[in-house]
């Protein structure tokens, strides 16, 4: 039956236009990296409902998410924390991973959560908060190094509270020269991946607030540093896939930390609350893919893809099997659109065609193609099922409860 | 120098039509009660960043409110939440009050903090779990009793973050059941206050999301239930002075809980970010003051005014010393306008006038008139400088760092 | 192919334990009402961007959207505005739409156009203006009987720019005087469907601002009177679908507005934006068709789907085609949620498990389903391409520019 | 009376450490430019109310300009919007000015008003398209230098309504392409403002959607490109004062379109309804005033402050009037602010200092400060009072209704 569901979608598609090899290519190319913290206790600032099983180091963590690329097959990397995912030996962390067939991605600093950073941490008014910032910055480019990233993922959650707390624009300044500072330490294939966010933990103002506080300190830094789009920190009503296409174009989209929203920052389940959002970031970025600049096509083939999610409420292995089999959903959907189709339609300034075009490849239902992906691919063709019947789910809950948290 | 501002102050709002009399009765009647919760360590989801001398205890929690009355003079009683306030003895706890100058005052239930509450307390689709949570209201309201409070002041984090996760009508039944039963256990002069929240700790659906579900549901239950409004907990735009002068038309205004916010629920120091917006809601409520309907003026009169914030970078005591006094700030200009010239100029319909005269005595500089309100109270002038120039600041040092949070 | 298409749809709904026979009948007895504004030319405060084949007059719009149904099969009725769709003889034009094969609609009511609602309409604080709108309700009223509509729309622009502009208080309490004057004229099958919204024209206070406001005031009314969603009138971030729920659960949902937004009141094609959305919103409906409670069945069977946008770029007919057959999709995919299985993982509070079963039904493609479904109706399988095959679009042409408008 | 409030003002200052006679310099240098569109007809997209006294044409609206100017002291100049304000002789139009003793200021050009702009203006998909747009742009660099104008205000509608329907980059291509000839066309001392919206009337994605759009055209094309803020644009809580201050630490801040919103681009007068976020905007620009860059005292010293809005239910004069005297008040209430005082406080990390200082002088009365700077000016003390006890608003009566509209 599975058969018949493929020869029909097949015949469908090539009636479209659509060729399937190539979407099958890109489809087995893509890579979504999951974030250590992820597989640990999450909660609210008004609670947070611990787990049993959660990896208690680490190693364990890696272990996770080893189990999540091998029932997905396209989660090869895993983001990590410092000083969260700090161990005494780096290269044993890096062996680690590599035994369980996956890799370390993105090292990702933490500059929110030592006393000292209350009032900013590269942005703080005292330089040596700032020094001290800075040379975590440092470190973890080190790190990076020792576990052969490519990727610094930069997060910041300078700001302020209150009008008049601080000076805007003195903390423009600093914040240039720590990260200044800290681009001359990368390597050449090394990228920085600048952050922004909308708002929290500031609540006045945050340093880097928008794509273009973060686009502009990437352009006076130098074309290793890049922009990072999380599609949680914008304000409610932006055109995220805008966004993208705009940085696209500039050749500054570095990567995206993927998750859900329907209020604020909401780290739910990666396209759970809108799926049309996600898809319509990946027409865009399919676009590029097939762009007459090489540039831009280079940027879309070297976009870094990541979760960046908190599950409160659910564990935290399927929740991240379901993330990573939306974002491939929606991405096999926007693979599927008649680009040429499209260009005609809006040559002709058609809008009805046009937008027809693309909603219609987010209508098929990509299951079959998927699974036989997922079969060329010799991964299971439901992951989520293959999971569950797995008995890792069991095995783990030896770990008790009271595991790693951030 | 002072003198000489009130002088010429008192001429103005003469010549304006204004008794000055009657607004310093006013002024003298307003109470702000201030929560126990906001002397005790807080933050965000990402860190909370301990301060020195916090309270240990409800004890010392009292203690530190009591430093806010003495120096506001319109701060007498104090909110109390259970089970962090939950003492052996609340006898001792009310008497410790009582000798310190100030009182109890709402009680709050907490439902939120239990693991038993991960998918709901009175709205959990396990009756078990409903009962328990009820059981806990039951508590609540005998603890009332026992501290002569008036008010139980009921927020719910119940919700789901996912589309499909719960079943969203029976839910709104069971809260029901669970409500009317606690309804049931109350004396007749105490008052359930039902608060809603737009979202946060629940990403998708919150079960009472805005003061429709809280007003419909107080309808339900009858005379003694009523809305408490969280400045806080309302979309982006929302205008709150509307619901306010709604629900005292209905006379249903339990009470706020005042706070700050730029974008979600912030809960910084009240009146921080839009000042305006403050004494708007003042503004409807100076009017219903006079209503001609006896049955507004009582809500009117009959409003719980109470402080709902975490004050996560600056010091506790000050903080709710800024937030009173800035409460205060904004009804003394309320208490300025010229409701006759409003009221003429409403009825001409001539915008601009009516615009005016409300917006011209939030211009009004009302610190000579807060000056001699509290001189003639016998409070200090400035209650901030008055604090902060006495040692109990530094005393409270010796509690060192570790004091309660939530 | 299609046929091959509709057996492996067939055979693995069936497996889903979906009874298909029961879906067709429900997408038999769908059906969505369009506007006759919706043929007119509209546009933004900015510009009015004419179409040529615009209808001149009411029983032109009638005859385009008598071809909406013939299409769609879904369409049978239309809506009416007055005065623009004011005739000298009801009769005929009722006599019109039948010809044709539709029948007229909800009668909505114009109270925001006469320069004398400039300061409101039924809460304008002239007893004279107020006499005038509530007459012209009495009219529409009688309007309604004379074509014999059950429903009438009313959607209020009434509300203040400014603060202090006019008293919201009384204002609420002319607004319920009128309508209950209104009340009396209604026949006993006959219902008022009280619209609200979050702003614009009013741009401080709108008097009827959320649904808690038009829930109240239907309460106030009497059975008659219910509430009106329109899709594009909440604040950012709104769960739609939650407020749906909850007047199922009151017995009080009266009817929908259907049209996409992403940003303010759009007005767009419907789920054009954000299907998932209108599915979920679907989702509680059907949930409610099949409720223990018979009211709550009522309700939900009794629902005025109505669509209310401005095709400001698009051509009017198919935009409108459009809409209606994304609601039709929509409505499809939550017919083949399994409702036992989400109540099951409910129960055993699985949000992974219940998440999935709602949103597993918004990824099948129900083409084959609707095709299917059309077939059996003696409707084109696929309604724009029949429509744009035809040459009605060429032949309206001949109207030229400059026909109606709002 | 006033003489006693002015010297206890003037003793409360100079208490305070501030200067008066470089805050009096201050404010008669402030210049606020009046739209000739704001004196004509305006409306939402439901109803154009008309008013009576309306100019007929850009001869009269300069007159009521005149007024505005002649009874504030401070809106010397009038921004014109081709081809609204499009005459047959230029010199005629700019000698009415010079004898009314005002002068023309921003130029506008209109590219969303023509039927061929439908699909975009610059960004069009048709090259004739961005042919015509683009010499209505070099047209208006014409004008410009005909009435000695600095400045060309750029808002450009272009956008979609769709996903879809244009291409998104193309689009971004086409606008330098357009804008990079109009640059050409510039005057060494004559500069581009390019505004940006977040959303309408476009409601899908606007080209130039925010301030990181509009900042990265002015620096791709060169010097005398700077961006608009017009403080209506953004979405919901965006912290405007810091994009003000982030712009004016890159020199870019080219000006002000001042208006008020609380919902979306409502164009009420400024400062109605938050009128602290108007302070807080005057903070920013008050610190670069004295900053230590030349580079960002000079940008700082070159804002074009000009409003932007539509009085649809107010009288226009006296509209404008308001809006001009807020504008004054909040920049008045800024340049009270003790900067020393701040600053001492952020580098203390005193959070409630810091903020009080800053709040402080917003809760000043800066009547008496006003009146006395208009004494000086030779203005009269209430602006307001003495327009309407002018007869000017009667005189105009007998031009009747239907007067300029856009």
């Amino acid at each position: 039956m599975m058969d018949k569901w493929y020869a029909v979608f097949e015949q469908q598609q090539q009636a479209r236009g659509i060729d399937l090899r190539i979407v099958k290519e890109n489809l087995k190319s893509l890579k979504v990296e999951t974030p250590s913290w992820g597989y640990g206790d999450s909660g609210t600032r008004f609670k947070v409902f611990q787990q049993e099983g959660i990896p208690r180091n680490s190693y364990e963590k890696l272990e996770d998410a080893a189990q999540v690329h091998k029932y997905t097959g396209i989660s090869p990397s895993v983001a990590i924390h410092i000083p969260w995912d700090k161990v005494d030996n780096f290269s044993s962390l890096k062996q680690h991973a590599e035994d369980l067939g996956i890799a370390i991605g993105a090292v990702n600093p933490n500059l929110f959560q030592d006393d000292d950073y209350k009032f900013g941490s590269i942005t703080n008014s005292d330089a040596a908060v700032r020094r001290k910032a800075t040379d975590h910055l440092l470190e973890c480019v080190e790190i990076a190094k020792m576990v052969d990233s490519r990727d610094i993922s930069l997060w910041f959650a300078d700001g302020t509270n209150y009008p008049g707390q601080a000076d805007i624009r003195k903390r423009k300044h600093w914040m240039y020269e720590c990260l200044a500072e800290m681009y001359q330490s990368l390597d050449d294939n090394m990228r920085m991946l600048i952050e922004y966010k909308f708002f929290e933990p500031a609540f006045y103002h945050t340093d880097l607030a928008d794509w273009g506080m973060s686009f502009n300190m990437a352009q006076k830094l130098g074309a290793k540093a890049e922009v990072l789009v999380d599609t949680g920190h914008h304000p409610q009503g932006t055109n995220i896939e805008h966004i993208v296409a705009y940085l696209l174009d500039e050749k500054r989209l570095g990567g995206f930390h993927f998750n859900s929203r329907k209020y604020a920052d909401d780290d739910l389940i990666a396209a759970a609350h809108n799926p049309y959002e996600l898809f319509l970031t990946f027409y865009q970025i399919v676009t590029a893919l097939v762009d007459d600049d090489p540039e831009v096509r280079h940027n879309a083939n070297n976009i870094a893809y990541m979760l960046d999610q908190c599950h409160n409420l659910e564990p935290k292995i399927p929740a991240m099997i379901r993330s990573i089999t939306n974002v491939q959903t929606l991405y096999a959907k926007a693979l599927l659109i008649n680009l040429d189709k499209v260009k005609k339609a809006q040559q002709d300034q058609d809008v009805l065609a046009a937008e027809h075009e693309v909603r219609k490849a987010f209508e098929v239902d990509v299951t079959p193609l998927l699974q036989a992906v997922r079969e060329e691919m010799g991964i299971p063709a439901d992951p989520m099922e293959a999971y569950l019947e797995s008995d890792y789910g069991n095995k783990i809950l030896s770990r008790g409860k009271g595991g790693a948290s951030w």
